[in-house]
């Protein structure tokens, strides 16, 4: 894109036709001016949408063209018109991989012509001249019709030694020729989008997943001792059990030992702390390496064919930082940054300190052997077997590099999937999407409230953000203890649950939210005791656990396709400001789930709400059912009000299948 | 643009340093990416607006950089922060030009060193290396401050001398300092916008005007005779004293002999049919050339002048199109539609003919001498002193040649308003404006209802479409007798001059409308007997003319300054379906009208308008005064809610001067 886009065009001498007439404009979907690509997901399919107009009154053809992104060869889709100048094609989506679409369009000079000839056969007037130029049109097809170019002369010859004028254009209209001329057309005066647009077509987990995340050296049963892998194995089958699809580790890297943390982010580590895993790096290692008392790179092989056989995928943590005692420190200083003195900055965040760990410099000046270093780190664990990568703070790292990572990652390996877990200012958040992260963690955490939870999740889902933001909705984090959880207890937790596992189709809890865990640091969203910087062992059968409601709630999402689509969410209203309904539906409503929560952990709530039946085929005065998934209950239900009561100390929600009533017309007998 | 903007960036050996960090998006005004101007007038100032970011916590620092389209020499303005990551920066717009305007953010070094070492004075913390780092900020801008070198080493001096850490801080952040790096700070690591926008600066009549449009030759006085620009010379004190400010006529140039229409567009002209003004060119001469039974050059000449003395321009009519005589069709026969027994077509839209008019090919393969003689054309035109043209059917012509036309008028006359008689489809009227034409045509002719003229008038006013497109109100034309005008008679009259001359700030009436003309040929949008075909004498002083009504609209509007601006035009609630209520205010609020309009030209209606008053900074329970403009009437309101009456039969509408009581506080004794 340059400025003489806006300044006039002088016409050159050696531009032998003139510049197209034809304008393609206002190209969906697209982002920024084509700069960053949309998302989709295999499966899906891809409709283009465009503005293709001239002036006067000529016929126009336009073609979708789509290749891979590593390819240079086109497949074309025919364009058709929709309405007032606008134009469409679909593609199906089959392949995980990116792909490029651009748009050409031409003039139609046949259909111009058979437009014509119509109109003026029709009024009755002399079409002479008119049948010697659909002879031209003809002629100058035959020319590069190939073996197509005997039908046309057939056409030709039978219109010359016509009887009538009217059976000389019969003879130049006939299927067959339109056939031709529509494989043999030509494209003079053609238009062509300025902008090849890209799309990333992810494999499905992209968009429908469900997340458990976990400290690896929490899973084991001895009381101050860390877990290994192979007590992470024997995780497994409770990971699975519970529905999650994909089980996500704080980074399982050596630790540094200098200046380490203590239990509560203490200042003064005891011999017997762990170290806070997000200081990686020791003389064991960096980040292509393994702790120790975690394993060896086999037993983490061997980790990730068990979960696979548990239909599980492992998820790993990328931070890009280092302990004191990481490898980069001695090897590239410089890539870190250096004061005055000639010693390695900490990170801090003033009046903050983090002295266990040196944030790295992205401006420094040999940025391009870190990039390159980072690329090689991702290539280490997709070796290993990783395929999905939850990202660190990327907000704090250039999105030029990430822009760069990812496409570089996506050259061989198009199934990798990044999480972007940027906790920062909206406009941050959403540029890390657009450079490729295909999925982000969001202000979802907070959102509490009917109107908050309403108005940002159609930002999300109904507003051009839904073209390349996922969002993972997270009801907790190992750093995030929201207030909601803290105050509302065990009613919140399941709240929180249906909320982040419905509204968005891909979710994720932190390991003890299904224990109702919930002692904050007081006044802080933070745990106290927190794993982060001590081993744990977990009751996973603690009393007061949410541990079948989680179970219920994903083999639900597994059995209802409605809740594996991101974009279908809908609001509806409901009278009272702490009910929220809302529902998905497949886009032939054979599936239709709607949601109904009471947002207040403390009362219980009764409104009505009204649900759009008319758009899911159901009329005004017909009876259907709507089946609780939760709690097994079923109402026949006629209209569209209905009354609903939901007490947060039984049933804060409901999740209501909707299903019309198979209605039986006896117009044969049936026995 | 290309696809590689799209695809990742490869990092080459010979890049000193990395990508810039800063992101700059969505910049404001802008149409299609960049692709077309904005639009302004001469007086206002252009606000710009983007997100400007970056990863992290440094402070960044943005310039708004605008150059004269025709110059190479940039201005910059500093943009400040307005919130969440938008800046902006505006630009008063003080010359008839085109601007190029851009955007450009770098890295505030200093800022965030001062933000960081303020944080940990407060805090209480050790900031030795914090000095040496802001010390070596200094040092960086000392080797280019030129002789603003010596107060930086002054400061760094004192810096270094200063008996403690607050001291010597204090030393580097002067304000001397401050401006010293404001001047001279480096631009390492900016970010630079990657399309350069354009602003089109037209002068204030292409927002701002009353059009008159006649045919010239229908100025005299003897029935049956032709008139020439001395007997519409003697019509200008009348022109003048409605209060036009733009003469129109329609085209001047020679008529065709070939195929003449007679009256009422009949094939078989009579000799003393003068033929239609579109059927252009003869022996005479063509688009160059005058009419000679109009008179000579010098006369036009002598008109336009004259026209001057009383505050009215001329705009001509360029109808590219050529009548069977026209000089074009002898010496440049490859500019037109050749039929295949080489003959020229004329023009059809079948089962329709216009034998008397050859349409121009822009395909033709000597497109580019076409072009030229089209721009040669105009600049004899502008040589005339004509400064305003309306162009006949621009949608039958390509967009990329009026786009081409335009810029190089433009160029050496920026003072050349186009204004697009264009009624097509939405998105072709669109795309003229978009390349050029200062003024569009727009659908008001057709919207008669509430619904209607709120939804167009949004449209055009209060979305993007205003950037670019300014919509020149026209009641009738010499081609459209609206059926609104053919059946609500006088009333209809007064509705419909109301609207178009507060609706929009640029309006135009064709002549016969100020007598309430409205005979048609029946059942068609057409004048009977057109002038069109034949010579007419108007009596100007007609029994039932609103002659009076035009003059006070036109006086209304020229005194009060809200009339005065396009998209400052606000639709506020009336029960009632029939009344139109909206009003325009100056950003001051110091002039605002009010429009209340019963759109029913029948019968009366009464109803309730609530005006925001709020906004007006009129307090809920204040009086106020409202001023009819058109009775003179004056009405004491307090509150928002008002009662009107409107009888269509009286006064269709009201225009109100809105006024705030003056409220005179006695702090003082005045006497």
């Amino acid at each position: 894109m340059t400025s003489t886009s806006t300044l006039p065009r002088t016409i050159g001498a050696t531009i032998a036709s003139p510049p197209s007439s034809i304008l393609i404009e206002s190209v969906l979907p697209q982002i920024d001016g084509g700069r960053y690509p949309v998302k989709r997901e295999v499966g899906d399919v891809l409709h283009v949408t465009a503005d293709i107009f001239r002036e006067g009154h000529e016929h126009l053809a336009a073609v979708l063209k789509v290749r891979d992104w590593q390819s240079s060869d086109w497949d074309e889709f025919e364009m058709t018109r929709i309405d007032n100048d606008r134009w469409g094609a679909s593609v199906s989506l089959d392949r995980n991989t990116r792909l490029v679409y651009a748009i050409e369009a031409f003039p139609d000079r046949y259909g111009t012509w058979t437009d014509e000839i119509a109109k003026k056969l029709a009024a009755g007037l002399d079409v002479a001249s008119e049948i010697l130029e659909g002879r031209q049109i003809l002629d100058e097809i035959v020319g590069r019709a190939g073996g197509d170019a005997a039908d046309l002369i057939e056409a030709l010859d039978r219109s010359e030694a016509a009887g009538s004028q009217a059976d000389a254009v019969e003879a130049l209209l006939t299927t067959n020729v339109v056939a031709v001329v529509g494989r043999h057309r030509s494209r003079a005066g053609k238009a062509v989008y300025p902008v090849e647009l890209t799309v990333i077509v992810d494999r499905v987990a992209a968009r429908y997943a469900a997340w458990y995340s976990m400290f690896p050296r929490s899973a084991g049963t001895v009381p101050g001792q860390g877990a290994t892998f192979r007590d992470v194995i024997d995780q497994l089958p409770r990971v699975q059990a519970m529905g999650f699809d994909v089980l996500y580790f704080t980074p399982i890297h050596p630790i540094g030992t200098t200046n380490r943390k203590g239990k509560n982010n203490t200042l003064n580590a005891k011999p017997e702390d762990p170290g806070v895993p997000y200081a990686i790096g020791s003389d064991a290692g960096g980040h292509d390496a393994i702790n120790p008392s975690l394993g060896t790179e086999d037993d983490f092989r061997e980790l990730i064919r068990q979960a696979a056989a548990h239909g599980i995928e492992i998820a790993m943590d990328l931070a890009i930082q280092a302990s004191p005692d990481h490898p980069w420190a001695k090897d590239h200083p410089e890539w870190f940054f250096i004061r005055p003195d000639g010693t390695i900055k900490y990170a801090e965040n003033p009046p903050k300190k983090y002295q266990d760990i040196y944030p790295v410099n992205f401006q420094n000046a040999d940025w391009e052997s870190l990039w390159h270093e980072m690329k090689r780190i991702m290539l280490v664990w997709i070796d290993w077997g990783v395929k999905t990568i939850r990202v660190d703070n990327p907000h704090t790292k250039p999105t030029a590099f990430w822009e760069w990572l990812i496409t570089e990652i996506h050259r061989d390996h198009p199934d990798v999937i990044f999480l972007s877990e940027a906790f920062t200012r909206p406009k941050v958040m959403k540029a890390l999407a657009k450079v490729g992260f295909a999925q982000s963690y969001t202000y979802f955490t907070w959102r509490n409230f009917k109107r908050e939870i309403t108005d940002y999740l159609i930002e999300l889902t109904a507003t051009d953000v839904k073209e390349y933001l996922r969002g993972n909705f997270f009801t907790n984090t190992h750093d995030i203890l929201p207030y909601v959880l803290q105050e509302g207890g065990r009613p919140a937790f399941k709240i929180r649950l249906v909320l982040a596992a419905t509204l968005s189709s891909v979710y994720g809890i932190y390991s003890g939210y299904e224990l109702c865990e919930n002692t904050p640091v007081p006044g802080k969203e933070e745990y106290l005791n927190s794993e982060k910087y001590e081993f744990k062992v977990w009751d996973w059968d603690r009393p007061g656990n949410i541990v079948e409601y989680v179970t219920a709630i994903n083999r639900i999402r597994r059995e209802h396709p409605a809740l594996h689509e991101y974009d279908n969410l809908r609001f509806h209203d409901a009278a009272d400001e702490t009910i929220l309904c809302y529902s998905k539906s497949t886009p032939d409503h054979a599936d239709t789930v709607v949601m109904i929560v009471n947002l207040d952990p403390f009362q219980p709530h009764e409104t009505v709400i009204v649900l759009p039946i008319g758009e899911w085929g159901i009329g005004d005065g017909e009876q259907y059912r709507a089946t609780d998934l939760l709690s097994g209950e079923t109402f026949m239900w006629t209209g569209a009000r209905q009354t609903v009561f939901l007490d947060p100390r039984q049933e804060p929600a409901m999740m209501l299948s909707i299903q019309r009533w198979a209605h039986v017309e006896f117009t044969e007998p049936c026995f």
